[in-house]
């Protein structure tokens, strides 16, 4: 079976999220020798259930021989080949602001197969400036960065108010795989991926936990009728 | 209704995660001198449907009235305090890498109320560096950073193996909320929450999504049957 044929295929996105946990969980087993594993193993280690972990992989073609399990490498290798991940994918970061600049600064993306070949923001003042080593280039170098260098995934940066002028320039570009840390809701066309990290939306999650302790806490002392 | 008695009502999990988005979207609202919202309007600028917004409204004690629908001011006031976003929440990082040296040198914890009051690290050859102008400190501070400054939330940017062990010790100090960048399972005892913040797990689903839209491509050329 072809990766083009599996990929045709359609993976839910669902599925897709988790391939990631099962390949980190591999490349640890095969860290430590490990040959093969069972799919309870396996779902144990990425913190899903074994059913759940069944069905994921069987959208691969890929099914463990009962009473042995799954040959653990050739499974990272189909993991990796389905993700993409035997190519560099070039990536673009859009908003030189603080968090900007710290993903810049972020030599993350580089260990992982993501390579950063340009920083771009819209404001013409911070045009050519030096962000950890590279000059920051404005919005209207996308095409090029896309025709030239194969621009793949755009990073959005930016304040949210930004957010989706950014992700417009990066997909009239040519642009289908967004990541966008700004706290905003993105309209895209068909065809255009966007994955959200929005750590202030994780960061106000733990605030409400906080209080929900704090509130337990004092709970034990005055009884509240609600 | 006091907040004691709404929080320990026990919000659904998935309701909470999505408070922080009807909140940046009642201030942008308030911020265009909107009086009062539609609960469709709402549910639109935030990226749910309306029948889940006013699920979720209802779990804080939010009903808006019927063809006038909710005060913008007084909505966002409340899900503010259910959030816990009236007082500060004091956040340590751990794991002083590439990542944590860029969430320290990030100032947008402090925008949002989560004041940073330590950077720490189990190596000690880092100890009493000077990252982004606060030195980096040993693990064995957590439990005083807890009992002085009020230490509410861990922020994790180990590498995965170092994971566990971090998040261990800060729940041994007595922090109830774990912000985990680290790609790796955490297991935690009841009563700690951990929010994840993958990037590679993010910037992975995104190679796939490439790697689709490549084989897409190829397949325009030569038919693959699967």
């Amino acid at each position: 079976m072809s990766d083009a044929a599996t990929t045709r295929r359609g993976i839910p996105e669902a599925s897709v999220a988790r391939l990631p946990g099962y390949l980190r969980a591999l490349t640890a087993l095969a860290g430590h020798g490990v040959i093969s594993v069972s799919s309870e193993e396996l779902a144990n280690a990425a913190g899903v259930s074994s059913t759940m972990l069944r069905k994921d992989l069987s959208h691969l073609g890929s099914y463990g021989v009962r009473g042995v399990g799954y040959d653990v490498e050739r499974l990272a290798a189909e993991i990796t080949a389905a993700l993409g991940l035997t190519r560099e994918w070039p990536v673009a970061i859009v908003g030189m602001g603080n968090l900007g600049r710290a993903l810049a600064a972020y030599r993350g993306f580089e260990e992982r197969g993501f390579e950063v070949v340009a920083l771009l923001d819209g404001d013409p003042r911070l045009l050519g400036e030096d962000v950890a080593g590279r000059p920051v280039r404005p919005m209207s170098d996308l095409p090029g960065l896309v025709a030239e260098e194969g621009l793949a995934i755009g990073v959005i940066a930016t304040p949210s108010s930004g957010a989706q002028d950014a992700c417009d320039r990066l997909v009239a570009a040519g642009v289908r795989s967004v990541l966008n840390f700004a706290p905003a809701v993105l309209a895209v066309p068909d065809g255009v991926v966007v994955r959200n990290v929005d750590l202030s939306t994780e960061l106000q999650i733990l605030a409400f936990h906080g209080q929900r302790v704090a509130a337990a806490a004092a709970a034990t002392t005055s009884e509240v009728v609600a």
